[in-house]
């Protein structure tokens, strides 16, 4: 790739597909090309987008070709940020028709200006002092209305279960029964009473919201207060903010990226931002360490392709920026634990909430079944063989599947 | 509507309507409701979603109902704001099969958190000096890799035409060769001095970019010199963005939204976010003061319903929200002015870009042929009448159509 070349590549329909995507190429840059006179081209050659590849793959019932086209643009274009990023190769273009954005390859030059996750996979192992297996995680069976003796006995009997992360519902915002600050104080409290018996720590992702232009120093309370992750959807608030929090030097904890909201883009066939590069890309290029995105299992679950492909854009090769954990959730229960491991290997956090909370003994018996599970999945043994030694695994299987 | 709920409708489909609406009224509140004690009950009854209306509109191939879906929602389970709000009814629900949000409706309690506009059309009508006809509007030809002394050639064009906004290209970021500071400056300079000519204001809309953590710095500065306007992309920086800009007390300036991206929610008709929600309600209740969207004319248009929904979410009654301006964009050339005017009134910024730009007599003649078509329309005369009298609307006419 030209050092200098941004790659964007959309799917699309066009009568003439090639003639589309040269349109596309100059009306995202410099807006007209051929009438301009011969020395304003010469001085604007420099921010014109190109065609690099047309690639039809059928004709629709209506005569268009349908394709995926790729635009190659100037990094000269765009400021290092992703507003930016979006607006230049999207924004109107968005509202043109049939067009899906897919992805978008950024050269070296381009993303060291960004610093991407802080943690990272690897720095997450470090605080977390697991190694050698996925990590695991717990959703609180439910916030909303709850007060924080309520919440504290859920996050005790999560933690108790041996798990590495327990992390807030997503809608939490109205907290005003156990407002952010209070909680990460008093779940602390327990996280190191717990980690002392159990010799690891727990870490607690507590939801981040408050209004954006204050998001962080709300940050740098929560982390004075103890706080040893943020949950952040990033979505709502905005890929920037997400940058700016991840690039802040005093936010010394890793960002959990929860996708609310991007099902409003990425379902549709004709419009959108493709899964992939959305909670992907594009999440990791913004800094969060972990990334929560529907799993390709259950009912309603994302295209197991496109859950591929998101995960291998968090944890491939991607310039100097460190890998992020793939945190493939929803409908998750231990007996989907060898699939999982299959699906998405060892860098990885198996992340349940009904799976965990709805065991037969209790949610700390629903996260031993886990632990038990994902050994076992490490080391090849099947989980039937492995229930035989543990009660709260066998129970879960009963429950939800998986003996074989 | 009851005084502490929010009514949010969606677009579904499901074997059975009723059975998904109350899964969603549960699943999207308190999270599980059948199986909790009922002293559990007791306590999160306030937080509880309950199903308003369920209303079939046909059976898909598959056997499916589709329908409309009304979820009422208890403001306490939210903060006031559009993270929250949008997080809360839609965040995992969009990556729930299909579904597509239609519409938020806020009782005046939850309205009065936000400040809605602080201009709003009386403030603008007020900076302009335009009370009786519709602003018109001109955007850059092209900004992208021209120089100040370019730009500024382009901007007394425009603003001898007779204008009363010119805004720059929403993909104005990286503008090195004509920062941001210094061309509010120096056009600040020129708009002076059409204005001692005119006798008429006419204000710039200079595109508010960089981090997020320095827009409100960013935007303070560009009033310091002098600017009387500021784009903002609000969907590729985030809702909450713009609300903490409209809120902030010393940005006296108004707020011009940006629908860039809005493509990438609306257009499909089973998922993502309608339209009038994402581009009326939404943007007005962050506090823009004028709202940018397609116009229903061209070949890729808005659904003629959906633009004047959108822009009747701008101009209705709203709570205590000031009214914001329509500004129905992309395609306008003077031939159209009447069916603008005939559809959104006298309450509506005209935009055009190829329409000014394009006009065989240069970009000032261009904005002069839309003011005296603007009159026209406004009294009733055809344009056919009034390029009679004016040979730069009657040159645009021939060149766009427009001639009866």
């Amino acid at each position: 790739m030209s050092t200098d070349r941004i790659l964007v590549t959309y799917l699309t329909q066009a009568k003439d597909l090639q003639k589309k995507a040269e349109g596309i190429a100059v009306g995202m840059t410099v807006g007209s090309w051929t009438d301009l006179p011969l020395a304003k081209q010469e001085q604007l050659r420099a921010y014109l987008g190109e065609v690099a590849h047309v690639a039809p793959l059928e004709t629709t019932p209506s005569g268009e070709t349908r394709g995926l086209i790729t635009i190659s643009y100037p990094t000269r274009c765009f400021t290092q940020d992703i507003p930016s990023l979006l607006t230049g190769v999207f924004g109107k273009l968005s509202m043109d028709g049939k067009i899906k954005l897919i992805d978008i390859q950024l050269p070296p030059s381009f993303l060291q200006g960004f610093h991407g996750p802080k943690f990272g996979i690897k720095g997450i192992r470090e605080i977390t002092g697991v190694h050698d297996r996925p990590l695991l995680m717990s959703i609180f069976k439910s916030c909303t209305g709850l007060s924080l003796d309520e919440l504290e006995v859920q996050f005790r009997a999560q933690a108790e279960g041996g798990l590495d992360f327990i992390k807030d519902d997503e809608i939490f915002f109205a907290d005003d029964k156990a407002p952010f600050i209070q909680r990460i104080r008093r779940f602390k409290i327990i996280a190191d009473e717990v980690a002392q018996q159990t010799g690891k720590p727990v870490l607690y992702a507590a939801n981040l919201t408050g209004p954006s232009s204050q998001l962080i120093e709300r940050a740098k309370q929560a982390i004075d207060a103890g706080a040893s992750c943020l949950l952040f959807n990033a979505l709502a608030f905005g890929f920037d903010l997400l940058q700016r929090l991840a690039e802040d030097p005093d936010i010394q904890v890793p960002i959990m990226a929860h996708p609310a909201l991007a099902g409003a883009y990425y379902p549709s066939p004709d419009y959108g931002i493709a899964a992939p590069l959305l909670l992907g890309s594009l999440l990791r290029l913004a800094g969060a360490d972990l990334v929560l995105f529907p799993s390709p299992y259950g009912n309603v679950a994302l295209d197991k392709l496109e859950a591929n492909q998101l995960a291998n854009h968090l944890v491939g090769e991607y310039g100097s920026l460190q890998p992020a954990f793939p945190v493939p959730s929803a409908g998750i229960h231990p007996g989907l634990v060898p699939q999982l491991y299959a699906d998405f290997g060892l860098d990885q956090v198996v992340n349940a909430g009904g799976g965990i909370h709805g065991h037969p003994q209790g949610a700390a018996a629903g996260g031993r079944a886990f632990r038990v599970a994902i050994d076992a999945s490490v080391k090849g043994i099947s989980l039937t063989q492995a229930a035989n030694d543990s009660e709260e695994l066998r129970l879960a299987l009963e429950k939800w599947g998986g003996l074989a």
